[in-house]
């Protein structure tokens, strides 16, 4: 069963994921989270506090053996948890008098995450993703967030609809582009959209449509081999970063 | 002898390292370095131009299961090469008039990997790490750099010695802490070392003595469980990002 978690459909099914880690699963539950099931090696369970242990509703003691067999992991940590997903509302009103990464069929589960751990770190509370995206709740993804998933939510919409309507609501839609303007001396907003493309093919033409202005990130003045473009998750750090210092001066 | 490759010391004792993937083969050979071998399927050697083929001494075919033997990739690509490592001349004139990332005990592949790409794309020619740090031969680092690599030198050197003559010859020395100045706000130059340290540890007591000002990236303002800090790759992109924001308004 727990196994069965590592698939997309099964969570859904369910809405349940898996948290790994001593450290990820001790703070989800600090946080005031609770499991419904905590598995962990006896030493490590015996050594937690009451207000760790008291928050799963259901605590069995494994082996490493069995650990390993339970982990998405290669070498497992001491404990692994099942909680059920956490429902956020998603409403019209969510992208008002904020900033909102929003990615368009992201599908490395590391650049997720570091997005993830990027937009809480700057404050932003909430991403969308298009559906095509990888999951929220892939057992990749929560590693990758270091704890960060806790602080965001990620909501899966269709982007075209989001977008449109955005537009059609005065919302301002940012599109990193390898095109635009230096996001240096763009005019950067507190409220908006902040659209991510696909790992390798960018921006879709249908979606650019929706874009109301172009940013990028100036690297080489000509092409250079191996230069072609930044990473998707480290042109989220340099992006949330601008505009976090352009708000923070106002 | 190539899978022995894999290996930090045998790499060192040969002086060469392996490149694998069809892309960054080509461009390497392509930007006018030369390989010493090339081992790869028929039908790609067969596809390449004289230019790409013409770059290598020794040219073998070999079939997907010999391939995947010889790879460190769970799926290898096309074609892998194997190259005498590049020997660029440090003096500690290097440091002048430029700004270079310096890397304390970074231990992660992709963590390196995707600074070399950072520190390239903002047009930083040259990393210097302390000698504990991961290897930039490795081949995860090189697949990490996404060819970045071919651009960027990097140098192994001990980092107290370093420092301490930069700072004696009036070079700023810029160190990355959770404690400092924030950098949008701090005042930085054109010429320094910027520090950045161990993932998990970051920047050792003893280097924070040469330390000439600490900058941070402002992010919550209490402690959050789950965002203690940026991932120091992420931390790079953002320090960076801010110090060629800043160059280029000069």
């Amino acid at each position: 069963m727990i196994l069965s978690l590592q698939k997309r459909k099964v969570r859904e099914d369910n809405s349940l994921f898996v948290i790994e880690g001593d450290k990820l699963v001790r703070e989800y539950i600090l946080a005031g989270n609770r499991v419904m099931l905590m598995a962990g090696k006896p030493e490590w369970i015996d050594g937690e506090p009451e207000a760790v242990i008291g928050g799963a509703d259901e605590v069995v003691t494994v082996n490493y053996e069995e650990l390993r067999r339970i982990s998405s992991l290669r070498t497992p940590h001491n404990v692994l948890a099942v909680a059920p997903m956490r429902k956020a509302q998603f409403s019209d009103d969510s992208l008002r008098g904020r900033l909102t990464p929003v990615l368009e069929c992201v599908q490395d589960p590391g650049n997720l995450g570091t997005i993830i751990r990027i937009a809480a770190w700057f404050g932003m509370g909430n991403i969308i993703c298009s559906p095509d995206s990888v999951d929220f709740y892939n057992p990749k993804v929560i590693q990758a967030t270091m704890g960060a998933f806790m602080h965001v939510n990620v909501w899966y919409r269709p982007l075209e609809e989001l977008l449109g309507s955005a537009a059609g609501d005065g919302i301002p839609v940012y599109g990193t582009t390898t095109d635009g303007e230096s996001v240096y001396e763009s005019d950067l907003g507190t409220e908006g959209i902040i659209l991510f493309g696909n790992e390798s093919k960018g921006i879709s033409a249908g979606l650019l449509q929706h874009v109301t202005s172009r940013i990028t990130i100036p690297g080489p003045s000509k092409p250079v081999a191996g230069l072609e473009s930044l990473n998707v998750s480290m042109a989220a750090a340099i992006v949330c970063s601008e505009f976090f210092r352009r708000g923070s001066r106002q």
